[in-house]
């Protein structure tokens, strides 16, 4: 199943999207909230091309990362990324497989994380019950979400008079192409998952103890002095290469050329190019300051133990009667 | 000018905000990006309560913080406050002043913040002028705002059935009451700032150099067991005192009666003490899952040298001529 890396996020843009989406600043508290600890075993569920468990692996040492998506095309490609990332003694392995019926023993990792994944499964109840039986008793599961799905256009403020007309027929552009594809798109399982607001209620249903909540702040600009120049322009080719992917991807689809005709998608072509070539000018000059937010949701919650594990733990694994 | 205190947040009303916004876990990365050291000199513009500056304070040591706001039972407050966040060294001088034209020397601070300030001030390029005006050559100025305004209300799936009902007129009167105190608001100019998207383009504007964009996290949700059970009872409590306040303080005004009927004001109360109870009664139970989030966008810039400082860095202070 490579739905996804082929018409909803391709590795292309996940790359590019989640450069911005993690502040190497905020690594070390991210990590606090997750739980995770030197030498840990540490699952990452719906992992796409590694973004987060390479994200959380340079601020630890000596852990065994086992990422696990459905898509093979994201896995394929996390695997070959891991070479890179094999530092501090982190070991990474990466398998295509069901998180609504992963391939773990019970009780097998002693952290277990997620990225936009509860949000975009088709059964998220089930995926969260996953994610605990596959976690030590009493060991942290935490999802990582957005806060809201709602799209917010860009403010017209942004851009001098000069770029303003192209960008209000690029973005109304913009909208009819993304309009097209959410109804084309192949198959919508993955568009079944849990409403972002939903998901702390949703860890409360699953019967977790402790459950925490943190919110991690994203934003992203390329005229941002907090990045490196070559990252910016690196973040721009790759999402300009991610938008035309995805165009050509739907393109060979007749339901959607019935929707958008060759010179709209051409059109598109030759916008995207310009808005790429004037955000790549401008790069680093602190000047366009076009610029997208947002937040995620970080849930955790502890992995309550079994009955069996409670008598274990309590001392009565001979048996309780209901005078106890 | 006390008709924010008195109209917009009470300074109850910010002290249990505030308590939510700033997580103590990303206390030092907001130091960081804030360029805050030990031993400085750090203005807080439109201080309040205080909330910004005390929560910087308790990562540092040894710092003179001041903070100003034009509104002067905020100053009391603040004043009263201090007292018990005096540790480490640091010191706090908190004066009620205009922020358009601060009482300071040129180049007197090590650093300037502001917090939900920018947005707010009638003339928010004046008003970043004045921060980089006080703050030392090359020295950091932080706004804190909003990423946006939009008011979203709670999603209807976080309650059960049967707070449903109750949840849903809430929200009705709420919306209902909101609406007229914009309507009513005696004085307007403190919501001339500059939208929540185009403070970077005001770093930009105001010719702020290394101008670096982060963003912070907000959540909020009395269930969370990342928070004491007290401290989140003591929100509630703030929050419904400040919710009651507010009504009382707009009912003396004709214009709001004329829009608001004791019916519905006498309705509101009960439907908030409902709601303050029922919450009251989860409280760190787990179980009801309302929360509210959203992020804060983190800009910070570094103040450009005059021409003068310029020429004295550079040697040249015996003066240039156009050869040079």
């Amino acid at each position: 199943m490579t739905e996804w890396s082929k018409y909803v996020q391709t590795p292309t843009f996940l790359e590019a999207t989640r450069m911005m989406m993690f502040d190497p600043d905020t690594r070390d508290v991210l990590i606090k909230w997750t739980g995770i600890k030197n030498g840990m075993r540490v699952l990452d569920v719906g992992c796409g091309t590694g973004a987060l468990t390479f994200f959380l692996a340079e601020g630890v040492s000596g852990c065994e990362f086992v990422g696990l998506d459905i898509d093979a095309h994201f896995i394929a490609i996390a695997n070959e990324k891991k070479e890179e990332y094999a530092k501090g003694g982190n070991s990474f392995t990466f398998v295509t497989g069901d998180a609504l019926k992963l391939p773990f023993e019970n009780a097998s990792f002693d952290a277990v994380v997620s990225h936009t994944f509860l949000t975009n499964v088709p059964d998220p109840h089930l995926a969260l019950r996953e994610m605990m039986r596959v976690g030590r008793t009493l060991s942290p599961v935490t999802s990582i979400t957005a806060q809201s799905f709602e799209f917010i256009p860009a403010h017209p403020g942004f851009y001098e008079k000069d770029h303003l007309a192209y960008y209000e027929e690029w973005a109304e552009l913009f909208i009819k192409l993304y309009a097209a594809y959410e109804e084309v798109l192949p198959k919508k399982d993955y568009l079944l998952g849990c409403h972002p607001v939903l998901v702390p209620k949703l860890f409360s249903e699953a019967g977790m103890w402790d459950i925490r909540m943190h919110s991690l702040g994203k934003s992203c600009s390329t005229s941002n002095a907090a990045m490196e120049d070559a990252d910016k322009r690196r973040y721009l080719e790759l999402l300009y290469e991610a938008e035309l992917e995805k165009l050509d991807a739907f393109y060979e689809l007749e339901a959607f050329r019935e929707k958008i005709t060759d010179k709209e998608a051409d059109r598109f072509r030759e916008l995207m190019k310009l808005r790429n070539d004037l955000l790549l000018a401008e790069c680093g000059e602190n000047t366009v300051w076009e610029w997208y937010g947002g937040a995620s949701l970080v849930m955790t919650g502890i992995v309550p133990p079994t009955l069996r594990t409670l008598l274990r733990m309590t001392g009565k694994d001979g048996g309780i009667s209901k005078q106890d």
